[in-house]
């Protein structure tokens, strides 16, 4: 490539906090990397890395992915590629596709859901999105960096099964489908060994078995060792500059510990990098257009979780209204730490709700910005909600921030009290909460009519708010994640956040709904949850296999007298599976637009790859063969319509081996045939007497046998098998 | 020692199922060790290694457990030893003190508790009675055995803390107050590596840190390599003979690739053993002084779970009494596999219930003996019921065994069925449970009004039910493992029993009523419940703190009208803990047999090191300082008086290094004093520029900083740190 060695190590690590180096004499320009994931933060000061120069604050992912659909997300994607266009921005650093773990996840904002389907399929168009614009994406952070709390150091230890199946499938699929430009590696350790060191991860699964073409960064200063990360698959250590890793490289190539194609293949990586963001044309983009887009990604993020008696859509005019809660006026609107956003503008719902309705609008603050109570705000809030016809209270959590998780999920006490006490005043209370993740809403929740599920919606959520509160959008946001009773139920609870530097995944395969399902627990609002001013009633569901998976049609009709969009959810079990399994699995989902008293045919298609378990004894992927239960439905405990579809399976045989019990091997055809034939032979020749007679004479005793290796059994005293034969029958098995 | 390889080969595997290899010419013999653990089962024919010539078979583990009263497994332990010496048995197979980690457990009939604490004191003092005669005990299984499925091969993945404060714990606790002659190593792998050939299991800790000085035995078939066996710390390979791995050894030796040290201090072990076992005179023992205490300890293992109105006792000849169900007959009161026993006799609860009264006993069997539904029986059992003053329903498990968990909690449909009926008939319906591990109880507990756990209870134990029903014994048993309202509340559920060769212990320390209280979940009888037919108050404790731990006293008094026995139990919590701790912990017990009227003075030691847990970071066990809870109770949900006692903890500083967490070092008084003036110094020196003064300016940045490792933090660029300064930093905080 005509780089030296030290050009080589001097390009695969940054030229400061936000530039990659270059080498001018070769052609390669620096370029441009920097936050995202829902705007473009561009550093606007030198002393504050943090401070970013005013942008577009779309949507978080807690709210883009409540959306449930990928459209909205690649039109957001586009946004952003064309805001970094016009910055000069070469790769924006997200999507987050991290699992929700745990509700108390930090940056849970950050990430998607608690679901790898639905975060997989989201981020994909958001990528798709982004890179149509001649800009690179950040899929991060790999992997498996579902917490804050001692991130930089933090064991993950999680099975492989669970890290397939849960933790690494939504990145498997956004690079199988999107090619990222770069993938970012995490901060923490996964099963001992840093994510920045983890060849399994980087090279192995990622670039083998994936077959990611792009470029490996690092998170900002996830590199503990730079020639160790060289070795596993990391091609750029950010920020820099770094000389005393460049000058490790250097020594570690030249005394022969690193190959000089590691180092050789990262540098090429970087320099191919470059050459495609100089590939983008510079842009401009309109602020009020993306703010527009910002504003109806938001109201279709909103998530209507109750609304007794028709309570919502509010008629403008009809009605007077008391809006409390300072966040009605000063907003929530995005999380803490590196995505923070400095907003093009920022609505606010008092404003938005004053201006939706001719009728007066009163507000009160009801607490301070910070959370403490007060009771003069209290009370004037509750004198406020009593005189007029409707109160509409926003309350929401105070503080959420990358580099720490939450200690509980409850409201903080006096937006509890603003609420009880205003809902005592007026039986019209509507709850508006704003959160970057879940909230426990019991016992509370049951003493108002209606509940709206805000987020955090960026720099519209103001006026996405009005619009649905107003009904000029029928809402049809779905929960991404399970609301629980109590935190204490959570299938993490008693394995989050780990101690002395590891944290075990001790509920495995069942994150979020899954654990709940598995377990048959309440909850407050389930996994794909959400109301909307109109209903949907299900006819038949249909189900076909084919070689791409199964393809499902349902026809959907919206029964209300209103315009209204349906997420058609298709959850899929194999009853009697040979694996473990959750009760039911998000597997496919289309948000459907359907007019008032229309019936849609709404076609899904589950992907046959995510039919699949990862087998940990064959180290590959297989698809069970058998009758799968298709649930069709409108959230994961609201099943509408099922159907059951035969799907031929994977050849999957596990070779029979000297380990294998005796019960393995009698449960398979040729394995049963050979060691009958050796037990016969063996009884004949022993004539009655020993291990052999006592086994087949006595049914318990062949059961506890039955777990018995065959190496084992041959050297119990008396045993039917010889130890020098059981290669031969080996042999004769496979 | 005088003998060859070859010898210490041959002597260190067994001489075939049941007996030790001996070398004449050396004057070692070949000694008799045989499965126990609640009776002593010598092989009766040459065909069925299972089949045993009659013995007493007392109550198994489950049993035993329920009594709470080292005492009594004492005397068990004692009376086993008569026994081991009238057949001439050196080392009897037993006690098994693997955890109850799940209700499913094949062999939890044989184990005593889901608690280590109560686990460990029982089976100590069985150990002592045992070996008070001569004759040795076996520590069984080491270590985390707590399940039959794949056993031969699954390993049990469990963080180290777990593994040493829950399933290493009992083990500690025998091997360090009773010294047993022998440990028996698992069949399973721990963490991978088979508890036969895990060095850190059977020498580091077993030997280098508690001390063991006996022989480590294999189980029967647990050896997979002899050479790898021995260099771990395995002395005995059973059964035997085993001539391909004494050549093996002999090989491994003379090619150097096993230490011969190893191999002449098993064989010395083993003729220790030997001489050991020399040393007991002959015996014999009165079978029905033996029958009498196997009575004794089944009336105390009985637990009154619910008797509503004072159902329960009994008058004698005052009310007529139907009894149902086949197990009253033909009772369940062992489980099956290597600790089934022969009895010397049996009784049946029918035949003592009869005898017991002298008004009408009538009988039904309600079931068959396999537990089928048949409406005739059905029909003639709620008919039998109808006519008399009082039913009483014999219900139970089917099938408890080694080599097979349980698929399910529940009592098998038709004799849920009997209890409903029958208690819709009769509303004085008592019922009897007969089972190896908890039953499910609810809904149908519900219906009736008195309920008695009578686990199996050995040969004496249908007396020792009539001794209870009857009021000639006041039930004082208490439940040593929880009985859930559902099996999918159960802390194991989402874990157990694994796949494909791997367990994991997701649970982590919250094994039985530690989940369930972390939860805060409802349980249908809790850790440590059960009833008496008097009642007990509770004064105010006291508790002082020594060198050995700390000292509770209480004062209880007998408030009915009947001689009873309380279970006093000391719990113990760190409000405020540095370490995640399960809310209560059981640290002591008593059963204190109280008069009608009077008052105990109940004092009761918490031992110093079980107020410890395992820091991983210091590879020790630290008494933390603080201000402990103790909580005196009736039950683990049934608090009548708590006092809270300062303990000084251990010295526990963790040293400071390059990849401790700035937020680490300035949480440490040393390490804060050194990094504050280094930081200081850099600010003077880059005069207000760079990331020094971004990180003191902003609050939160420094937050997100709190958890970068000195190193990591060094490499920013603009970092205060500098790499070459950091091990200065280190030698000055230390």
């Amino acid at each position: 490539m005509g780089l030296s060695t030290s050009e080589q190590a001097a390009i695969t690590s940054g030229k400061d906090f936000w530039h990659t180096e270059g080498v001018e004499s070769a052609g390669i320009s620096s370029v441009t990397v920097t936050d995202g994931p829902h705007g473009v933060r561009m550093q606007a000061s030198s002393e504050d890395v943090l401070a970013g120069v005013p942008a577009t604050c779309f949507p978080p992912a807690v709210a883009g992915a409540s959306t449930w659909d990928p459209e909205l997300l690649r039109r957001m994607g586009e946004a952003l590629g064309d805001e970094c266009r016009a910055q000069d921005v070469a790769v924006l650093l997200g999507p987050g596709v991290n699992l929700k773990r745990s509700p108390l996840g930090g940056r849970n904002f950050e990430y998607f859901s608690e679901d790898p389907i639905l975060t997989g399929v989201l981020a994909t168009a958001w990528v798709q999105g982004l890179q149509s614009k001649g800009v690179g994406a950040s899929l991060k952070h790999f992997a498996v960096n579902s917490q804050e709390t001692d991130r930089m150091r933090i064991s993950a230890d999680v099975d492989e099964r669970t890290l397939r199946e849960m933790y690494l499938r939504a990145f498997h699929k956004v690079v199988t489908r999107a090619q990222p430009w770069t993938v970012m590696c995490a901060y923490n350790r996964v099963n001992g060994i840093y994510a920045s060191e983890h060849h399994w991860l980087l090279t192995q699964v990622l670039r083998g078995e994936w077959g990611f073409e792009g470029l490996v960064v690092s998170d900002w200063g996830a590199v503990v060792d730079r020639v160790a990360s060289v070795a596993a698959g990391l091609d750029l250590t950010m920020p820099g500059p770094d000389a005393t890793g460049d000058a490790a490289l250097v020594d570690a190539v030249a005394s022969g510990r690193l190959d000089p194609a590691l180092l050789e293949r990262s540098a090429e990586l970087v320099r191919t990098l470059v050459e495609k963001a100089g590939k983008r044309p510079a842009g401009s983009y309109d602020a009020d257009a993306h703010h527009a887009l910002a504003r109806e990604i938001a109201a279709r993020a909103i998530v209507l979780l109750k609304n007794d008696d028709g309570l919502l859509p509010l008629a403008p005019g009809e009605k007077t209204v008391a809006v409390l809660g300072e966040f009605a006026r000063t907003p929530r609107y995005q999380g803490g730490g590196s995505s923070q956003i400095t907003p093009t503008r920022l609505d606010d719902a008092l404003t938005e709700i004053t201006a939706s309705t001719s009728a007066a609008v009163t507000f009160a603050p009801g607490y301070t910005v910070k959370g403490e109570a007060d009771e003069a705000l209290l009370a004037e809030a509750v004198a406020t909600a009593r005189s007029a016809d409707v109160a509409i209270v926003f309350v929401g959590s105070v503080h959420e921030t990358e580099g720490a998780d939450r200690e509980s999920i409850d409201l903080p006490a006096p937006q509890v009290a603003l609420i009880e006490r205003v809902a005592a005043a007026n039986p019209d209370t509507i709850v508006v909460l704003s959160n970057g993740a879940v909230l426990a809403t019991r016992p509370w929740d049951e003493h108002v009519p209606a509940l709206v599920e805000g987020w955090l919606l960026g720099q519209a959520g103001g006026s996405a708010l009005a619009d649905v509160l107003f009904g000029r959008v029928n809402p049809s946001g779905r929960l991404a994640e399970t609301i629980p009773v109590r935190l204490a139920d959570h299938p993490s609870y008693l394995d989050f956040p780990g101690e002395h530097g590891h944290v075990r995944y001790g509920e495995g395969l069942h994150v979020g709904y899954r654990g709940f399902d598995a377990r048959g627990q309440e909850v407050a609002y389930p996994f794909g949850f959400g109301l909307s001013y109109t209903t949907f009633g299900y006819g038949a569901a249909r189900a076909s296999a084919t070689a791409a998976g199964v393809e499902v049609r349902v026809p959907v009709t919206n029964t209300g007298g209103r315009d209204g969009r349906e997420v058609v959810q298709v959850y899929v079990s194999l009853p009697g599976s040979a694996v473990r399994r959750a009760p039911r699995e998000l597997k496919a989902f289309a948000s459907v637009e359907i007019g008032a008293g229309d019936t849609a045919e709404v076609r899904l298609t589950v992907e046959r790859e995510d039919l699949a378990y990862w087998d940990t004894r064959l180290g590959r992927w297989i698809v069970e063969d058998g009758e799968y239960l298709i649930e069709v439905g409108s959230s994961s405990r609201d099943v509408r319509a099922s159907v059951t579809v035969h799907v031929a399976g994977d050849p999957a045989r596990v070779p029979l081996t000297t380990e294998s019990s005796v019960g393995e091997w009698f449960a398979d055809p040729r394995g049963a045939e050979v060691l009958g034939a050796a037990f016969a032979a063996a009884a004949s020749e022993q004539a009655g007497g020993g291990l052999m007679s006592a086994m087949t004479a006595n049914p318990e005793m062949l059961m506890m046998l039955g777990s018995l290796p065959l190496s084992r059994m041959a050297a119990f005293p008396g045993s039917p098998l010889n130890a020098g034969d059981l290669d031969k029958l080996v042999e004769a098995a496979n």
